[in-house]
């Protein structure tokens, strides 16, 4: 395949491909926070892989030991027995990111998507419990499999099961309702009165930045006050940290900052390092009842990914990727809040933290419109929200000054060009 | 890591953690039918990672073409955006899989795992039957997330669900029940009798050769009455061919020999190649129905895996490869049907075909430990079936004669032993 | 309302009436087997209010209890708390029922239909195992709520749920299958073994006889197997004898011939001896664990009911009833048997026991143009089974030889007439 | 059974008995707002068979009728076959009850109990709309049956499914929340949301007042809002009005004063007048959409109740019984508020409306003890509310002053003595 040209694809894949429509052009290498296409036309990335691309693509010291590792024929797949990749892995990441956290969490390889992360976690917590019922969270993403799509909220998503889909109580987001203090009222009383209706759940699963649900970012009291409430009626919390976790936010779990201690914790995405395929379930070891193989699947040794995994984990040796991701996640909140006060018109207001920022924008396919003109511009970015409403600013956490300048500098073209076409200024 | 110590995993890893039990080594190196551990102890594999890698480990062609794509930065991670990588394994696998085998399917990527491929079929058959219920069947495998759980037979893995799991329907395999046309006389008036209590169905789901389940594999005339149940009756017929595909048996589809033509397809394990995680969902071009993104996953666009999967596809240009397959299969047809007769205490039957054969032993706990023995000899296979009744041979479909007579020479030892020891004899 | 006309009906009632359609006149009057209607013809009553009339209209010993009682003023509506038609029914049926066939059930008052009997009968059997799959029978009739809908195999009825209904394995009934010993073998392999995808039922549910089903009686032997089935795997038996029971059969019990004792006795129908609403919930005390009020329900203390229902066991002090039952059911059935001798061309088949016997024709639409006729004739007679092939006799069981006479001859005509029909004759 | 003695209930009752524990005495007689048990006590009822009896007990009227009726031998059983009493009822209710009030029902026999008729409602409003959801709310009691009960918010009944209940969301009724507009801007919210995970409900069925779940007395322009938000989004509102309806809050439907017109209503308990149990389910003619016999039932074609209801609606044929009910209802408020000044101590609210009004005390255990208080006096009342914290006035809606009277001074010394007992002062 030589000639950027699409129709392959278009003759070949399911009509259900979907990013493609999107960024209409044949990808072909990739760096940092690069991309280049088969006219080697260059892409700055500011979606990250929907946050699977974490340090960038292609990361030099991941490429070095993975190469490494294929040629000296290191076993690549190796399902759940031990590998020397694997117990390298285990220990380093025990080392750098539990011990330092005071996290003593075992670990889990439930199947390397995030898919599999959540449905195991699913089933570990109505096992120990006892109990079926999950609550959930509006807006809340967690994957496409039949138990993953029961906690997820989004309307599209939930009617391609073409079946009911039950045993799961969806309840309001931190910001979900207007009032900051209702949705805890609203889930306590939900929990306590014994004529709610609510079965006593399980768990609640949420994550602490919504990246699909249009980047909703929880407050610290809220996450501490959703832990207290489980604490209080022995109900499992999980937090999902499939997209916002892995150094997202500046941290490396997305919940640090609140103080909370999970008793499940999902990860996948960026955990890997290099695009490569992993997923853990971090089980609290009074939970860790699964009995052996009661859970399976067939790549969740994927050596390969552990390699480049174990390698990533040196960015967490010291602070300063976490310091460089809480700075420039500063200069990303004021460049939005500057283009919100400066484009009135487009009806923004600011989303999310870290380096999972955006805008939404209440003037009907606005945001589409901004990633089209960031696409034909040489950025990749794309929406979230259930109705795309808004711009999610999604570089790789690794991204230097440069990047993120060209990045911001392509964004403020594209929203100064769609608010001055007419149609949207009068909108 | 560089002691044979698995204290690692004892600390750190879950209880949930399987074959590193029964294979209790820290494997480090891996070639074609062969696997070292940190001692440098050799192992044969007739394990083959439970079917992901019917080519063996780390095949010289797929290595390098893997090296050089990452070495040239090709991107690895594109979730299903248009890549070189993409594109060409998609053109590839139309021109040397389907287009010979009159099939035209497209071809779904929906995550990397044999569960998200599952799932994906499940959900598309609902959503364009507009029916809820699946045929599933007895002993079938189709994995551990709710969906795919739900048509799963195991007890043991279907109880990790910790709720009930609903919406289809068992029916009985071609060999559950002693008369052979029992199975099919069942299933036709339960669908046919209008108070038989089973709900029309939106499809069946099936495997052709049952390997979690035991390795049943079901009669090719039997394969063509389930096919034609389907139509006469507007039902979808759904292939998981995840393990028994991609040349296991013989040819690349398992279902080949009986002339069917499945409505969906599931491949997962070999399709990837070299061990990277990969997924397929084939669909008739008449339910190619998800709306774009209904149903998505983040690692659905695993380059290294396109590479290596294009790369392994030059084992189809010709028949070579499956005729080696075929005939070496009848020599473990005949090794096994020989040591049958000549140790009639183990109380053995023949099942499984092409390079997914075994014995079940109706001896409590013999299969179990057929396998304890070959892996102190070196040899790594496993058992399968309900109760863990069968040993089962599933070397690499590449591997040459002396592997061949080497693992099977293992076996018979380990066989020998076992029938001698005392307790066994007598039982 | 002094004219014979649909109007009214047709008019005001919805849709969803059903025997007005195929009786269609306005009854007024009834005693022991006759019915008239406002133009004073007379019918033979040949239904018995679908099971609930087995002593016939308004019979004259419960008729002069009941009438005193209004006229003392005697409590009518008491919901559970203790009246004294209560407290002589439970002592009466203790005394006369129970006692004798040493049986010892704790009696559950669970509302006044068969939908409300059983679905406390599976709540409780859920409850008490912890399991939640019941077993349920081709062809079975358990009521239309959805506890009870989810038991029943009428894919018309179930259809009415406009959801799927879970939580139930359907199993093939005594004679489903061509094969006696099939039946029993696919459900001893289905339960056992542990690869068969059917969840350990808390329960099995099953009529000795289907009524709605189309007559289809069980061999003792079977029942006497399934019972063991369920006593060798600690599964409860629930017996739904709502149509059966209560002398339909020749014995109070229906399952009094095969010697069986289940754990939960599903009753209503003609319990309340008049035509007055009343279910009762038998319950092996060792299983007799709802809470106070776990389960409750307005109508459930209907005084009237426990009158008429004290007087109906009076019937039981003696086996006269039943002697008389067994001899008249000899002459059903010889009738029936000549019938379908003498009229080949209507290939029927005998289907039931007891007064619950009738004649299965495999000739579409046969048995509805028989029922017609005999209504035109004055016979009150109703079809069964999933595609109402059976033509169904179900007279009063307190008929005398003049009445059964008459019904018996009517239907002779019936049939000679439809079989002369041409288009029947030669279909 | 002479004695007063509880003996034979113990024995052969099951233990899910109830009522029968808090007014331990055995029932003989009964007369409008009297009941007498064996030892002649005569007992002030406060509590109409939960709503069944709302003309009283034995009614002179209807007793003639009903007793002329029976003399006369009418037809007592007859399915859905068209009767004279079915008739002439339908007429009636037609002329007296929905022609006035402009409404245009069809009306369907569901079966005799309120369980029977939620029922078919949910079961008709998921068929006619395809969805399989429904919104219930927060301390609804909708029956015991496993349809009804998954729309039910008490856990305790909820638990007695031993299984999930599925297919229905809880909404917070109108009072719930603190916040008045909170209910109303949460369920708007829900129901919007393309991403809050609740999916787009068939119906919402709901309660004007919650008898059961502790007299929660919607406002009526929450009412009217709820119907709104139904119309808007083309969602089927289905009124449950088997205990609020009939009278019992002063109009014959518990619905008038809000002026709104559910799509489904459902009637039983006191429909039939004389505590004879009967069940209507009325259907706005557009969704009269159930084939013949898709939804069926024995009891539906019960005369007795038909004759007792069709002249129970002589008291709807001018306003004289509404007036007296609004009257009294006005003297019962003031006498709860006036007890709630009076008595600080039992930390009392008010609650209800109509003929169904009480006091919810925050004191543990009050109304409990105040019922028994009241029981030892002759006073039959029961409590209500997930924690039985509401003592529960209903007494029949035909009662005099003189009853009226001597029931509230029965309350006020029950009251009395519980505030003065040392441990509920001071707690």
């Amino acid at each position: 395949m030589t000639e950027n040209n699409l129709s392959i694809f278009e003759k070949h894949e399911s009509e259900v491909r979907s990013y493609v429509r999107g960024f209409p052009t044949v990808f072909h290498k990739a760096k940092g926070y690069k991309l280049w296409d088969l006219d080697n036309k260059e892409y700055i990335d500011f979606f990250s892989g929907a946050g699977a691309l974490n340090y960038g693509h292609n990361d030099e010291n991941m490429k070095k030991k993975m190469i490494e590792y294929i040629q000296e024929d290191g076993v690549t797949h190796s399902l759940d027995m031990a590998s020397k990749a694997k117990g390298e892995f285990l220990e380093k990441f025990h080392e750098i990111i539990l011990k330092p956290r005071n996290l003593d969490y075992k670990v889990m390889f439930p199947g390397p998507t995030g898919a599999n992360t959540v449905e195991s976690a699913l089933k570990l917590a109505r096992k120990v419990t006892g109990r079926t019922n999950i609550v959930s969270f509006t807006k809340g993403f967690h994957g496409m499999t039949i138990g993953a799509l029961s906690v997820t909220g989004n309307a599209f998503k939930r009617a391609g099961a073409g079946m009911p889909l039950n045993n799961a109580t969806s309840m309001p987001y931190d910001n979900f309702m207007d009032d900051t203090e209702e949705s805890l009222k609203y889930i306590e009383k939900m929990l306590d009165n014994s004529g709610s209706g609510v079965d006593k759940p399980a768990a609640f699963i949420l994550e602490t930045v919504q990246g699909e649900g249009g980047l909703n970012a929880a407050r610290m009291e809220w996450l501490q006050s959703i832990e207290k409430i489980c604490r209080d009626r022995d109900i499992l919390l999980i937090i999902d940290d499939i997209q916002a976790g892995v150094g997202r936010t500046g941290t490396f779990f997305s919940f640090e900052p609140a103080g909370i201690k999970p008793d499940i914790v999902c990860l996948s995405k960026s955990i890997g390092g290099y695009g490569t395929p992993l997923a853990l379930t971090l089980i609290h070891p009074d939970f860790d009842k699964f009995a052996p193989g009661e859970h399976n699947g067939t790549f969740r040794g994927n050596n390969l990914a552990f390699v480049t995994a174990t390698e990533a984990l040196n960015y967490w040796k010291d602070d300063s990727l976490e310091k460089n991701v809480q700075e420039k996640s500063k200069r990303m909140e004021e460049f939005l809040n500057g283009l919100i006060k400066k484009y009135p018109n487009m009806k923004g207001s600011h989303r999310g933290r870290g380096f999972m920022q955006g805008i939404a924008s209440e003037v009907d396919g606005f945001s589409d419109k901004v990633t089209e003109k960031c696409f034909e511009q040489g950025l990749i970015m794309e929406t979230a929200g259930p109705d795309d409403e808004v711009f999610k600013l999604f570089p790789p956490i690794t991204i230097d000054d440069e990047g993120l300048d060209k990045g911001l500098s392509i964004i403020e073209k594209a929203v100064e060009k769609v608010v001055s076409e007419k149609n949207l200024v009068t909108s």
